[in-house]
């Protein structure tokens, strides 16, 4: 579309460097939010820690959201993303299924090329003007 | 956790090709939200009404809301996008400057790079797993 001269970082042009295209990306299913940045950490979270509500402590997400995250993407997925196993000496962990690893994969791979297309544009410089 | 089975849905492959890739985009300047899509409908409306009161009121937008995303965008463009012409037998009326018809140009083509972009892509079908 325009002709855009490479950035000039340093001083004279600094107000019109100040220009930054910026965005958020998810998926829905049949209209619902399913993934979204915050549900990944969450998912990622999870599998670090084995435990939804040590998951949640360490993003600052309260433990109430943080279920009703992992039920909206349970329910909305075909399969489950995460999987409650009882027993064991700590009363059970949480743990993401194959499922929950894939859709991690998958969300970040698009979310890379939604970074990609992020950097590649630029707001047109008002210097052409 | 519970373990839910996929919603039952009347045709197979409906489910799946319920997923959907949603997204917002915005520019900023210096951090700030610079022009974001109700932005851009505001300047198109007062475009239209030439009136910013107008243009709220067709947008349901208080009209303190509304002053505030102009002052902001005259604020943090480097030339107002709009302004107001005093006199007149209504008291004056507020209109867009040509540098205010050039960012609603710019952000919209921009928006719809963005949208090939979320056409492009597909969640990618839970079938290949």
């Amino acid at each position: 579309m325009t002709k855009i001269r490479a950035r000039k970082i340093t001083h004279p042009q600094k107000a019109e460097a100040g220009f930054n295209i910026n965005g958020r990306i998810w998926i829905e299913k049949d209209g619902m939010l399913y993934l979204g940045w915050g549900r990944i950490m969450l998912l990622e979270k999870i599998n670090e820690f084995g435990s939804l509500s040590e998951a949640a402590r360490s993003m600052k997400l309260g433990y109430g959201n943080a279920w009703l995250w992992v039920d909206s993407m349970n329910r909305l997925s075909g399969k489950p993303l995460v999987e409650k196993v009882a027993g064991g000496r700590n009363g059970g962990y949480s743990r993401l299924t194959p499922e929950g690893k894939k859709a991690i994969v998958k969300y970040k791979k698009l979310r890379e090329k939604f970074m990609d297309f992020l950097n590649q544009e630029r707001y047109p410089n008002l210097r052409e003007d």
